[in-house]
This record gives C-alpha cells, sequence and structure tokens, in this order.
C-alpha cells in the first residue's frame, strides 16, 4: 500500500484540518469531527449529512451556502457516532429546525436517529430523510435496504437551495424526499483498493474484470464480468436503472461520478455515451454533473444517478451556491 | 490495462463530445479539437491553452468567461497541430488580440508558435508566453528548458480574469508572465500509468517506491525513494520549491494538485501538512487550490504549486469565474 499519510489513526483528524485550512467558508466545531458553514444563517434550516470518510469531497467539500450547513466525518468507512451528530446539531443552533441527510447504512441510519432523539429531548425540532438511490441490491453487507450512493449529492443541492431562498423544515424536508423518490443510481468498478487503516486490499478483480453494482466500501455487487467498451457498460448500467424507474418522456439530471481513481477523460467518454443513450431512449437531459462527487478512495469506476426533474427541482438544481465541490 | 474506452483512436474525439455535451458554457469548433468558450466577447482579449490530452481538466475544463477563451487537445501526451491552434485563434476572431498560453515541451513551442505565426501573417495579432514552472528538471525528455506543469493554471485564472475585465493584450500577456515569473511547483508520484493508446505502462515503479520530480507524461524525474510519511515528503517538496525561488516573507496562492488518481482525502493530509510546514517558514498563504487541476490519467501523487502574490495578482485570484474546473 502506497499512500500519502502520517499515522494512519490521524487520517480523519489530519483531513479535516487541511480542509478547514484550504476552505475559508468552514469551520470546525472544536473537538468534534464536523465542520460547519462559517457564514450559515440560524433563521435558516440547518441540513447536515455524513458518514464514514473516504468518500471525499462527501461530505464536508459540500457545506457553503447553499448546499450542507454542516457535514459530520467517520473514521475511514465507519458511521460517525451519535455525539458527533448532535455537536453539529448544536453548532448550528437553527432557528427553523434541522433536516439530517442520512446515507442508508446500517450504522448511519442508526447514530444519526440517536442523534435526532438527543436533540429533540432538548426540544429541537430535528427531521430525517433516508437516501437510497442505489438499484443494485436490496441488502447489502453494510444495509437493511437499498444503499445511499452519489445520488444523495443532489438532495444536498437542491435541499440546500431551499433552505437558503428560506424554505420553512417540512418544505426542505419535502423537497428532499422528492429527489431521493426520484433519483436512482448504479456504479461498477474496475479495480479495488487499498483501506488505509489495515493496509489491505477490501476485494480482489481478475486482471480484465470489473464488478457491477459494488458499493462504495467495496461491498459486494451483483455480478463480474471481464471488461466491455464504454459504450456496452453504460447502456448495461443505464437499463438496469430504467428497469427500476420509468424516466420515459421525462426531462433528467445525470451525474457520471468518478469513485476517485477514475481519469477525467476517461468520465467525459462515459458521459458521452450516456447523453447518446439516453437520446435514443427519448429521455432529455437537461443538466449534466461530471467529476468525483462521491469517491471510494482510489478506486477506478464510475457511478451514473438519474435524477427526474420537474420544474420545482430544475430551478433548485440551476441555483448558484457557494460550494466548492459542486460542479 | 482495464479503461472505460470505447476505440482507443476515438478517445479525444469522444472525451471532447462528452465536455461539449455536459458543459452549456463551451461549443466546438466544427472539424477540430477546439472548444471555446460560447459567450466570449470578442472586444476582450482571447486566452487560448491546450496540449495533449490527458491531463483533465486541463485544459478544456478551463473554458469560461474569467478563464480561458478557448482549448486545443492534442492526442493523449501529443501536442495539437498548428492548424488546430489556428482554428482556436480564427474561431474566437478577438479584436483586442490573443493570447497563447503554451507549457513549454518541445512540440507544444513549436506547434503554437507556428499558428501563431500564421495567424500573424493573417494580420492578426497573437502573442506568446511560455509556461515552466516545474523546478524538477532543466531539460527533459520532452522539453528544452523546464517543463510546464499545475502552475500553468494559475496563469489560466490570473490573465483570465484580468481578460475579463478588458485588460489589453499587452497588460494580460505582462500579468500572466508576472505570474509564470513568481509559480514554482514540483510533483512526485506513487505509481505509474497505462497509456490507453498502446496499453502499455508508462514506467515501472517497485512497490514501496515514489518517484520525485516525476513530469506529467511519465517523464523521468531526479530521484526514487521508498516512501515516506507525507509530512516528510511534503517538506522535501517544499525545500527543493524554496531553494529554486526565494518566498520568505511572502504571502503565496498553495495548490495542491492531483494527478487524477490520488484520493481527496490524501491531498487534504497533504494541505495540511503543507500549510503547517509553510508556516514554520514564515510564509503566509492566503488562499490554497486543492483537487485535480492537472492530471495524469489514474496517476497517483501529486504537485505542490507556489505562486507569491503582490495585490494585483491577489485581487485577479480571487475575481468569481464562471469555470467549473477551477475551485
Amino acid at each position: 500500500m502506497k499512500k500519502l499519510l502520517n499515522k494512519t489513526e490521524n487520517i480523519v483528524e489530519e483531513m479535516i484540518q487541511g480542509i478547514v485550512k484550504t476552505n475559508p467558508n468552514v469551520e470546525r466545531v472544536p473537538g468534534y469531527n464536523v465542520v460547519i458553514n462559517k457564514h450559515f444563517d440560524r433563521s435558516k434550516v440547518a441540513l447536515i449529512s455524513g458518514g464514514g470518510s473516504g468518500h471525499e469531497p462527501a461530505h464536508m467539500g459540500y457545506v457553503g451556502n447553499g448546499m450542507l450547513s454542516g457535514a459530520v466525518a467517520g473514521e475511514v468507512f465507519t458511521s460517525p457516532t451519535p455525539d458527533q451528530v448532535e455537536a453539529a446539531i448544536n453548532a448550528l443552533d437553527s432557528k427553523a429546525g434541522t433536516l439530517l441527510i442520512i446515507k442508508n447504512y446500517t450504522g448511519d441510519k442508526l447514530n444519526f436517529e440517536i442523534a435526532q432523539q438527543l436533540a429533540q429531548a432538548e426540544g429541537k425540532e430535528v427531521e430525517t430523510v433516508l437516501v437510497n438511490d442505489d438499484v443494485a441490491v436490496e441488502n447489502s453487507t453494510w444495509t437493511i435496504g437499498r444503499r445511499g450512493i452519489a445520488g444523495t449529492v443532489y438532495v444536498h443541492k437542491i435541499a440546500g437551495a431551499l433552505a437558503q431562498k428560506g424554505g420553512s423544515l417540512s418544505e426542505v424536508k419535502a423537497v428532499a424526499q422528492k429527489v431521493i423518490d426520484n433519483v436512482r443510481s448504479f456504479g461498477i468498478s474496475l479495480n479495488s483498493i487499498y483501506i488505509p487503516t489495515t493496509g489491505k486490499k477490501s476485494f480482489e478483480l481478475a486482471e480484465k474484470e470489473i464488478e457491477f453494482g459494488l458499493g462504495i466500501h467495496g461491498e459486494p455487487g451483483i455480478k463480474r464480468e471481464n471488461i466491455k467498451s464504454s459504450k456496452e457498460i453504460v447502456q448495461e448500467m443505464i437499463d438496469i436503472i430504467l428497469k427500476d424507474y420509468d424516466y420515459s418522456n421525462s426531462e433528467v439530471a445525470l451525474m457520471i461520478n468518478g469513485l476517485g481513481g477514475t481519469p477525467e477523460m476517461e468520465l467525459f467518454i462515459v458521459a458521452n455515451d450516456a447523453h447518446n443513450y439516453l437520446a435514443e431512449k427519448g429521455i432529455k437531459v437537461y443538466t449534466s454533473n461530471v467529476g468525483n462527487f462521491m469517491t471510494s478512495l482510489e478506486m477506478q469506476g464510475i457511478s451514473i444517478s438519474l435524477l427526474k426533474l420537474d420544474s420545482q427541482l430544475k430551478e433548485l438544481l440551476m441555483e448558484k451556491n457557494e460550494v466548492k465541490a459542486w460542479k
């Protein structure tokens, strides 16, 4: 394993120090693995997300006006504890209430919901939504129900835009749920990754093999095959998504998400294939997002997300924001 | 070699199609591997850059108001031909003149300068600047003189901001040259890459080895060593830069550039170490840029760039722009 690290036990601590030193829009909650929007307006709904580390820029990269108010980082591929989430709620201390955006993993769901209960016990208004956009598997080693992956970033963007415009907690929660109901994702991986804390590979793939439906922690997908052309892979991925949800005659947002180690050149080749195939299927791409939005350390591979849009989602998706990792 | 590609001979073509389909701010010059800013104002100085492909987001990702007016893509790691560069000059057709920002590689310099001469012969006002920020080697397999690497992006940003504000060709060229005079970079690599057109690795590194001073095409650096801590590596990199140029008592912009396959987590750990070490040295970081700015396909590794700032450079660097790849 070759990685740019100091002590493995300090990875998350040093990463957060690096984030805070290089992003003038965020500040750390002292003593916690939590960063918040330095310019957060307490009269607005607070949006908090988080999860295990290793998925950067998710989630700390999305903190800023127009997206998340705060983000909580667990250790690598490990849920943050409830006290960390509670610290984020308390530090933001919104008068309009707090929405926790949880990716559906057993640990995340448990710990964010405990934090919700602790905060509610202190009289705070805290709601949750659960993102489960990954159509690959119904249950997994890390999940009961579907996993939350890159489609989560659309929840951050759209709910964040409404919160910024002064939406109420119930309005912000409703639009977050609308995104969740209308977004589906599917991922493939070309290689394994080294888990920095153990120095071991998370799984093994043969020289020409790729895995369909792999999770962002390297948890198993649905099948392995020898690599094919981008066009064939993209069509198969989109077919799996379209089988799960009816996008016919829709306008969609298309996210081509790199898993951390994929050259941007390949993301654009994939994006081209995805645009062409969606056009064949009569599905109109209203806007596209291409880049590393939710990664798995240095994994080479991609996920594709489709979000069915209506006029409200379109407007909120296109609102400007002050977040470096959104593009 | 596992990559998300269709035919290797179509890589650049399909990448450009993907870029144009997903970025509403750019359009393609028909028949050429050139994209230009769709909203370019012909009364302003045109800024054109480019080079071989495989370094994305450089350079097409920087096209838009406030940075480049146009970008030209050669084949993978291959200079664009003069007719491609000339097509960019002609398509933009600026009434205020054109500045070509050339990274110092033998092929790029030759081909951009031929394009300049062709355009001048038609009565167009075209100037050039040559970026040679890499302090690693004086000459290389690809270069006479120092190579141009990630520091080039600061030239795009700062000259682009002045062009956007209506600076004249001589003013824009002067500020581009000021950036070049005040920026230094140094890179290291943790692994090799597969060249998609040949299917072969560009070089070999042993299991624990890293290479100091490696170029963005995999061309040789100055030494190989076993991997050390991020802190030790960063200090050694910065020492090499400081030995070349006096940044003492300065304010600088710091770029931590990922080479394509480096997890963002590691970029922030490196950024933290760089901030700490610069503080020890009495060098004040005015602003930082962390991300994949100029890559080498899926290479794991980083470059560090330091740009000494004055009040003009500070102001232009912080101007807003409409470019997705800048952050």
